[in-house]
């Protein structure tokens, strides 16, 4: 058994996904584009409409100790409407699943459910269905968003070219700080069972790793620039490993500079005070569902007058593989991490 | 903790639901119908869409020690299309997340994709997305689905009109059976340690429970005939709740007659034997997912052209309530017990 299981350790998630959903042939007419975007594409004779879906299982992406439920059920909406901004879509239908374990009573759900809600009016989605279910361990929560767009505004991430610039939308690696925080002081407080930690010092990463938002604002923005993106997807996995996404769709290479790319200064003197290096965090860090995508180089102007969107670097041929260049000037390989290898080495 | 987890037994699953969903407002033009049926509908311009979610999680919806993965994943995608199905749509597209814990190896997930590609490949749906990530306990799946139809064609929940025929594809109870049956041999075989029980008598029951089908066929054979059903739902509580969920949103009574109730033989020797009550099973096992549904008395001649189709009663006004009159004439009220219900008392 141990030996097997090694399996899909090795394989990773991109690899295990490849693994189970190869030959898959599309056989519908409306099923545009399948597996292998932020969201799969599909034609009813209207609008385009995109469809994706997520799942969080306690323990794995959430621990109750420390997430509230309203904040957990807005969550879980918004890394699924991230997926359908980053298809350069507006959302539309919610389809909420959970599988509840017997410590939950009706008033959790609630809580839960609440949260759900507030996302869906926040976001302008529709909770249009769902499952409730039991389960023999804790909770599972499992969503699925619709979202539409007209066929030229869609952002695959497989539509970048030579030259087109790099752009990542706000800061990097405070989910991930946010996450480290909550995590200690939960030990601390476990050991000790000392009084409640006082969090005051920390409000921003802690509101980036328990109430996230999705960059509708950013797909607004470029929406009024006339800008449609040329690749896009969404950093819930890390930058790094996004990017290489990218790339590899889009058949490019690509040259990011260090300095350029955007950490808040709370998040740097978290880093700095947990001893963990910005760079890595920022690059490997999870669940910042920031909006990574590409322009041409000549929307360069347009980009600078919206804000908040930090140019960090621009793509290459395909043949010039994939670098970080440092301020000193060297540059080294880019390699995916990823949140998971980070988590569990 | 012990008081307030009766809340959500008291509430059982659709009164929890409905506290849930109260208060839903849809906001989106493409919001047709929402919570409170087989599945939401949808329009984004062309076709109507459907959308469903269904979650099956292991030692709840399965066991696998008598489950094989691929029949697991195969029945996972049926459930969902018999939705589908029931809104007499189409299958289009299916998003597959799942959950699994460590036990599980990249050779076992296959398997279950296998499964899960069969019935997209045997059903004509496109397996377009999903999620694949970790739990501590066990397996987890949520499949969603689409389907399409025409606004003239679907058959909601809430349609239905005084002395409509009731119907119900194939036979009942036989799922439920094969349940026992399994359930049985696998407590014997673990207590006894004996040898692999022979179950060849039972291949008909186990078949319903292990490899259920959706219904198509009898989707297709209305549609030849030209009958769109008043009313329709699939049957994956049981005969008796399903109804009452019909009459309940159609606004109507009903009466049903007891010898009318399609029970199959093998399933009927199997009740013998284990010295269940056929009635009681027929009307509240699960996991039949045979549909439910109401034409105009008109098309009476047309339903038993088809064939498999039985008309167990008829739909009434509203103030004579829900019955089922038995062999003698003797008429008792309908109550929905459930799949739940039955298990657990």
């Amino acid at each position: 058994m141990e030996g097997r299981q090694k399996d899909i350790k090795a394989l990773g998630e991109f690899g295990l996904i490849e693994l189970l959903t190869r030959n898959i042939e599309l056989k519908n007419k409306s099923s545009l584009c399948g597996v292998g975007d932020d969201a799969a594409i599909v034609d009813f004779g209207g609008k385009k409409v995109v469809l994706t879906t997520d799942m969080l299982t306690e323990g794995v992406h959430f621990n109750l100790v420390y997430t509230p439920l309203r904040h957990l059920g807005y969550k879980a909406v918004v890394v699924n409407l991230s997926d359908v901004y980053a298809m350069n879509a507006r959302p539309q239908q919610v389809l909420v699943s959970i599988a509840i374990s017997a410590k939950f009573t009706a008033e959790m759900l609630e809580e839960l459910y609440e949260g759900i809600k507030m996302a869906c009016d926040f976001y302008k989605a529709d909770l249009v269905g769902g499952d409730t279910t039991s389960s023999y361990s804790g909770l599972v929560i499992s969503i699925t968003a619709t979202g539409i767009a007209d066929e030229k505004n869609i952002a695959r991430r497989s539509g970048a070219a030579e030259n087109d610039l790099i752009c990542v939308s706000g800061d990097l690696g405070a989910a991930y700080m946010g996450l480290q925080v909550l995590e200690r002081e939960t030990k601390i407080f476990t050991e000790t069972n000392g009084p409640q930690p006082d969090l005051s010092a920390y409000g921003y990463i802690l509101e980036r790793q328990l109430k996230p938002e999705a960059r509708h604002d950013i797909i607004e923005k470029l929406e009024e620039k006339g800008i449609v993106p040329t690749s896009m997807i969404d950093i819930s996995d890390g930058l790094s490993s996004e990017l290489l996404h990218l790339t590899r769709k889009s058949g490019t290479g690509c040259r990011i500079y260090t300095e350029r790319i955007p950490i808040a200064d709370e998040t740097r003197a978290a880093m700095e005070e947990m001893g963990l290096e910005p760079l890595t965090i920022a690059l490997n860090g999870g669940e910042d569902y920031e909006l990574l995508f590409t322009v041409p180089l000549e929307k360069h102007a347009l980009i600078k007058e919206i804000g908040g969107i930090s140019i960090i670097g621009n793509m290459t041929d395909r043949s010039e593989g994939c670098y970080m260049v440092s301020t000193g000037g060297s540059a080294v390989e880019l390699h995916a991490m990823g949140w998971d290898g980070l988590k569990k080495d």
